[in-house]
């Protein structure tokens, strides 16, 4: 809470329940509907390094399954390999060629500590059907093992790696909430370190500020049933002690006058991370970079997320459309 | 409430005090301060005629004043004129030449029954003055002598005799709130008419939906310190009996695959009509119209009203940069 805040006057929200909008798909009411009764996610304390490890072996075999039966639906086939040192799920569907590009460079989500693996496997696979292009999905090291700035340096050497092969110009970086950050932070590093920038940005409901100042991490807090409330046990574990206001690891709050590529921001009016979203979108046009905002009827954080949500569905093919005409 | 209300589970909302937030200018953080005293509008019921005139007048003189000190502010000169009969306010920057565009036929807001006269000169003059173009603010009838469709038909009048010496590529269609409604329903009776759509469209925090069926009437419901609450009485009197889901009334509901022009599409997080901006915008995507959709963190419907705010002033610079790339 800033010094100043007794000078100002709050709204006051009565207490009141929220229904599913009429204006959304069925299946995304039903969504809403099943994820308000979820409990808020109870992540250890950062300084328990042993906590975390026991916490992430006990979740990950439950959501093994889940993304193990998402996996099954992928069509594209999937290469585990190495690509500049660092574990990636190659997903080339039939008939492309690997260095004709497209290719999208895709930084899995789960709150910087979680979604390795089947989850990366399974989602950089379901974008490829979807977008119909090549994905490589990083399988990047996490804490409490591996801090910032692993994760980024990771997509970094992959995407060192990959434009010895790929012009830059073909290439899309992209990332679902915790991989929105890594994706911003890599093309900053990018950036900074003068390589050839990709060829767009793709942030999709991105955790670009890891001091979870915007607006609606107090007006979405319940709404969202998903991500309710914000990550900051998650985000000190991954910080390790570094300033959360470093644009390496909070981008909303780097100099994007200094270079960034046309960029796709995508969120939902439910979303936890809205204001990071519609704040990222604006300092961007701000800044002269070409930044298109999309933006989801009652969506939460990561979108509807089970089941064949139409509304998802469409979020695949903006950035289809997106990464076509960057880097098609 | 739909018949299937009851199979889904409301997300349950804590009474809870929201601050403005920290990530918006000390001047934007001052007005959301002072509206969250603000009391609901209180409109008289749409059957009440009569009780419409006397509120009306008595709500006007008040504030003529505060309109009357924004139009001292303005330097674009104004000329109070008809074209195709209807009053407009001219306002052409010095040295334009008025045929040679862009023009940007502009449709004040006002609930669809207040913001005529010196508001409706005072907004035409001040956007001019910020985007550097001539601006003709429509003063078209209002309810409760002149319900629907007099207000898009008197817009419908200026754009016909418009085109008589400008060109349509270089006129954009746009408004405000109510504004936004009738400049879309014009712009849908244009293209119905089969006569030269103008360049572009620009939806300002827009009523696109009089059956306000959107998530953020209830989401946004209290947070929205400029609109509190939705507008049925002012629709109603507006629709005059007209079924309230015409995509004339309600363009949210209009076929854009029959064609639209390029829009912008703008609102606010805390915005009561932020479901409108983004369904419109989706609509028109799904349709294949270029699109563009802005949204200002933390801000309510209609701007950061009173004073001078950074944020509004991004607004006008987006809406600039949007008319001179369409109709330039």
């Amino acid at each position: 809470m800033a010094a100043d805040d007794n000078d100002f006057t709050p709204v006051r929200i009565p207490a009141k329940e929220v229904l599913p909008p009429v204006t959304i798909s069925p299946a995304a009411r039903r969504n809403l509907s099943t994820g308000a009764g979820n409990p808020r996610m109870n992540w250890p304390p950062a300084s328990d390094k042993e906590a975390w490890r026991r916490h992430v072996a006990n979740v990950d075999p439950a959501r093994e399954a889940l993304f193990t039966t998402m996996l099954e639906g992928v069509k594209t086939p999937i290469e585990t390999t190495q690509i500049g040192g660092v574990p990636c799920f190659d997903c080339i569907p039939s008939g492309h060629d690997p260095a004709a590009g497209p290719v999208y460079l895709f930084v899995h989500g789960g709150a910087f500590v979680a979604g390795g693996g089947v989850f990366a496997k399974a989602v950089g696979g379901r974008a490829a059907d979807m977008i119909g292009a090549r994905v490589v999905s990083v399988d990047y090291r996490m804490p409490p093992e591996d801090p910032f700035p692993a994760a980024p340096q990771d997509c970094l050497a992959v995407y060192r790696a990959l434009i010895e092969t790929v012009d830059p110009a073909r290439i899309v970086v992209g990332g679902s909430s915790a991989g929105g950050n890594i994706a911003a932070s890599t093309i900053l590093m990018i950036r900074d370190l003068g390589l050839p920038l990709p060829a767009g940005a793709v942030l999709l409901t991105p955790e670009v500020d890891l001091t979870e100042s915007g607006d609606t991490f107090v007006t979405n807090a319940e709404l969202d049933v998903i991500l309710k409330g914000g990550l900051p046990d998650c985000n000190a574990i991954y910080a390790d002690g570094h300033d959360l206001t470093d644009p390496y690891l909070s981008p909303l709050f780097a100099d994007y006058t200094k270079g960034f590529p046309p960029t796709l921001v995508q969120s939902g009016t439910r979303d936890l991370f809205l204001s990071n979203s519609v704040l990222l979108h604006r300092k961007l046009r701000d800044a002269g970079i070409e930044a298109e905002l999309h933006v989801w009827e009652a969506m939460p954080h990561g979108g509807f997320l089970l089941g064949d949500v139409p509304e998802n569905a469409e979020i695949q093919v903006e950035v289809a459309r997106f990464i076509r005409r960057v880097a098609g």
